[in-house]
C-alpha cells in the first residue's frame, strides 16, 4: 500500500527542500521526489559550486597581484582547472550530503524518482529502473524548478556549445569562450574564465550588460570587465554557430553589420526554462500562462491541494525567493496567518569581481513609476576601508522617494556587496526613511560606511566627498 | 590681527575632521588644529594602515593554500615585511591628501601646531618653529584623542617595547612578540604578525581574550588562533621585562606560577590613555574625570563655547563614534535639533581573521540586566557560501528579549562579520523583532543569510541545522 504523507513535495531545490523542513517542524509527515541529488540546481549546479570556483579564481587574481600587497613568488604559478573543478564539486556534494542529513533529522522521506501529478491527491513516482509507485498526500507542492533555456539559433550539444551546467564540468580550460548572454550566471562565468586566463567574449543583445540593474551599474561592471580584459558586445545577437570545425565560428549581428568570432566553447546564458513537462498539470488541469503554474498569494494553484513554488511559478527565478515561498506556503498550509511575499523587496546577487547587489527600483524604474526621486552615490574609490583592502572599484547608490524619504532601491557593485545589500533589504522591510540611514552608526573602516554616505549625499550630508 | 573662525576644532582625527566638514556644511567658518598629520591616528596610525597590513597577511595566507583552491605555485613564496609596511604607509598617506582636499574644498584652515585653551574664547597655537599665535572662535571643540597607555611594568621605548605606532613600522619583522593585551589592537596585530611568521604569545589579565566580547565569541577566537599556531595566555600578567640582552625576557604571572618568556619584541596592547595634558583645561577650569572631559548630551563642557568629542569623552574610544559625536555636536551649535547619540547601538569591529563584529548585550550582559533572554546560534559551516569560500570558522549569536523580541545583542565571528553587523545596527536602531528578521529574505548564497537562521534559531524554525 502506498504510504501517505500530510505532504509531498516535487523537487528538492531551495523551493522545495526547505518546505519540507519547514512544514515537518510544523508537525506534518513529508516525502520529497527527487530524481537527482537532493539540493537541486541551486546546491549541485548552480549558486554553490558557482561561489567555490568564484573562490579559485578570486584566489588566483589575490596570487597574480601578490606582489601588491608585499608578497615574494620566485617561481610560477597557474590555475589548476582541475583542481577548481573538483574543489567546486566538493563543496556541493558536501552541501548536498547536509541536506540528507536534514532529511534524517528532519524525519523526511527522500522519494528517489520522477513525480508526476495522478488525479486523487496521488504522485507517481517513476523510478530509475522504470517501476512505478503511487504515494498518496493531503497537500502536493511541485517545486520542480528551471533548467537552462535554449535558443533555436544556440542549439546546446554539451561539447561546444554548452549550458551552465556542463560550464562548471569541464574536461579543460578552453583558450577561448563566447558567452551569450550577460545575467548573473552569464557574467558569472565570464568573471571566472577570465580570471583563469581564458579569452572571453560577451554577447549581449541588450545594450548593456546586466541588464536588469540600474544603468550605472552596469557601466562601471563594463568598465571593470574591459579592464579586466575581455571583449564585451552588446546590443549584438548570435545568428549561428558553426561547431564543424575544430573552434567555433560565432555569427554575430551588431549595429556595424556580422562578426565572426572564433571560439573553443560557446556558453548559452539566456535564461532559466521551467521544468514543467511530464507531471501531470495538463491530466490534472492546474493552470498555467506563459510557461509559469498559475497560483494565489500563497502558492495554491486552481487544483485543491495543489501548490506550486519556486521557478515554476511567477516572481525572479530566485533560490531566497523559492525558500521563502516554501516557506509561506506550508506555514499556510498549517493553519499558521504567514504574510505574503514581498516581490518588490527581493534581493538579487551577482557574485562576479566587482559583486553586483541590488533591491528595489532602479533609477530609471522610479522616474517612470511617477516617483520625484532623490538619488545619493558613494564611490568606493573614497572609502578608506576600500583602499586598505585593495578593492576601490564600485559604488553604492540609494534612491529616496524625495517626499517621504522611503528608500526606493538600492544599487550596489564592488568587493563584499552581496554581504552589505542585506541591510538595504531589513531597513526597506522596516520601512526606514534617508535620515534615520544617515544617523545609523556604521563601524568604520568597513565598506558598509559607504551606504551611510550614499544616504548622506542625497540629502547633501556627505562628509567624505 | 588674528583670525576669527565660527568653530576651531583642536584634533584632526576622525572626531575632529568630520565636525569641520559638517559645520562647514551647515555654513560656519571652520579652522582646524593638528600638530601632525591630517586624519589623527586612526588615518594614519590605526584604522586605515592597520587594515592594509591585515589585508596583505590575509592575501598571504591565500597564497600559502592557493593549493586548497586549485592553484599551482611552482617556486617560493615569502612575505616581504618592507613592502607591506610600505604598501601601508602609502595607503594612509593617501587617505591623509584625501583630507586635505576636502578641508580645501570645505573651505576649512589647516592650523599647523599644537592647540591650547586661552581664555575669551582664544585658542593658542604653537606652530613647529615655536612661536605662537592667538585665534579666536565663538565655538572651539576639543578632539584631541588617545594614545597608547602605558602600564609601569612595561615602558614603551619604541624599540623593545613598543605600542601600536611603531608596530605598524617595525624595520624588520620580528622573528617572535609578545603581544599584552587582547583588545581589538592586540589581537589584529597578533594575527598579522602570526599570519606572516612571527611567533606570536599573547598575554592577557583576564581570563579571556577579546574581553569585551561575548563569551562564546572569545572562546572561537582562542581555538581559531591556537589553530593558527598562536600561542595564548589568559590570566596572566607581565610583572616584568628585561631588555638588556639581545632579547627580551618577559616574565609572566600565570595561575601555575610565573614562567618567562623570550621575545625579540613586546607589543604593549593594554589599552588607550586621553591626551588631555597642555591644553589648557586647568586654567579655563573645563571639568574632567579619570581622564576624560565632562560633557552633556550634546558634548558641551561646562565651560560656555567649548566642546569635546571622541576619546577624550565618555563611550568607547571609537572612530566611528567620534564622528558621529562630531556631527551631532556641530549640528546642536548650529541650531539643527539632533538627536542624541544611543550609545547602546554602537558596533565594534575587529578586523582579525576571524573578523570579529558585536552591537548590544552580551548574552551574560543581558542576563545581569535582568531580561529573560531568547538565543539563537548559527555556525558558518552550515553555511553554503561559507563552504564554498573557504571560510566555515565562526557563527552569528542573536540574543532577544524573550517578551517583546527585541534584538538585545548580536555577535558574530568570521569572515566578513565587520560587513554584517551594520544590517544588526539598522534594524536594533528600527526597533525591529526577531520574526521581522526571519521574514526578511536575504540573498543566496551569502554569509548574511546566518543572521535570518540565528534568528530562526531562537524561535526554532532554523532550517539548516
Amino acid at each position: 500500500m502506498a504510504t501517505k504523507y500530510d505532504l509531498i513535495v516535487i523537487g528538492s531545490g531551495p523551493g522545495g527542500y526547505v518546505a519540507a523542513i519547514r512544514a515537518s517542524q510544523l508537525g506534518m509527515k513529508v516525502g520529497v521526489v527527487e530524481r537527482s541529488e537532493l539540493g537541486g540546481i541551486c546546491l549541485n549546479w548552480g549558486c554553490i559550486p558557482t561561489k567555490a570556483l568564484l573562490k579559485s579564481a578570486q584566489v588566483y587574481e589575490y596570487v597574480q597581484h601578490a606582489q601588491d600587497y608585499g608578497i615574494k613568488i620566485d617561481g610560477k604559478f597557474s590555475a589548476d582547472f582541475d583542481g577548481m573543478v573538483k574543489r567546486s564539486r566538493d563543496v556541493a556534494a558536501g552541501m548536498s550530503k547536509g541536506i540528507q542529513f536534514l532529511f534524517k533529522k528532519n524525519k523526511i522521506d527522500h522519494i528517489e524518482g520522477f513525480g508526476k501529478l495522478k488525479a486523487g491527491k496521488k504522485v507517481e513516482v517513476t523510478g530509475a529502473d522504470g517501476k512505478k509507485v503511487d504515494y498518496s498526500a493531503d497537500n502536493i507542492i511541485l517545486a520542480t524548478g528551471g533548467r537552462s533555456r535554449e535558443l533555436p539559433n544556440l542549439p546546446i550539444d554539451g561539447k561546444k556549445i554548452i549550458g551552465y551546467r556542463q560550464a562548471m564540468v569541464l574536461d579543460k580550460q578552453p583558450k577561448s569562450m563566447v558567452i551569450v548572454g550577460s545575467g548573473a550566471i552569464g557574467v558569472e562565468f565570464a568573471y571566472f574564465y577570465n580570471s583563469i586566463g581564458t579569452e572571453v567574449t560577451i554577447v549581449e543583445y541588450m545594450d548593456r550588460i546586466v541588464p536588469v540593474e540600474d544603468a550605472e551599474v552596469s557601466k562601471q561592471l563594463e568598465r571593470s570587465f574591459k579592464k579586466a580584459g575581455m571583449k564585451i558586445m552588446t546590443s549584438a545577437e548570435v545568428t549561428s554557430v558553426d561547431t564543424k570545425g575544430k573552434t567555433c565560428k560565432v555569427t554575430v549581428k551588431t549595429k556595424k553589420g556580422d562578426e565572426v568570432l572564433d571560439a573553443d566553447v560557446v556558453l548559452s546564458a539566456v535564461g532559466v526554462s521551467t521544468n514543467l513537462e511530464g507531471i501531470g498539470l495538463e491530466d490534472l488541469k492546474v493552470k498555467t500562462e506563459k510557461g509559469k503554474v498559475i497560483v494565489d498569494d500563497f502558492y495554491k494553484t486552481n487544483v485543491d491541494g495543489i501548490y506550486a513554488i519556486g521557478d515554476i511559478v511567477h516572481g525572479p527565478a530566485l533560490a531566497h525567493v523559492a525558500s521563502a515561498e516554501g516557506i509561506i506556503c506550508v506555514e499556510k498550509i498549517a493553519g499558521e496567518n504567514p504574510e505574503a511575499l514581498d516581490y518588490g523587496n527581493i534581493p538579487g546577487c551577482t557574485y562576479c569581481q566587482p559583486e553586483v547587489a541590488s533591491v528595489g527600483y532602479t533609477e530609471a524604474a522610479a522616474k517612470e513609476a511617477g516617483y520625484e526621486i532623490k538619488v545619493g552615490k558613494f564611490p568606493f574609490s573614497a572609502s578608506g576601508k576600500a583602499k586598505a583592502g585593495g578593492a576601490s572599484d564600485g559604488f553604492v547608490k540609494l534612491i529616496f522617494d524625495a517626499k517621504y524619504g522611503e528608500v526606493l532601491g538600492a544599487h550596489m557593485i564592488g568587493a563584499n556587496v552581496t554581504e552589505m545589500i542585506a541591510e538595504m533589504v531589513s531597513v526597506r522591510k522596516l520601512e526606514t526613511t534617508g535620515h534615520e540611514i544617515i544617523k545609523t552608526v556604521h563601524p568604520h573602516p568597513t565598506m558598509s560606511e559607504a551606504i551611510m554616505e550614499a544616504a548622506a549625499a542625497a540629502y547633501d550630508e556627505v562628509i567624505h566627498l
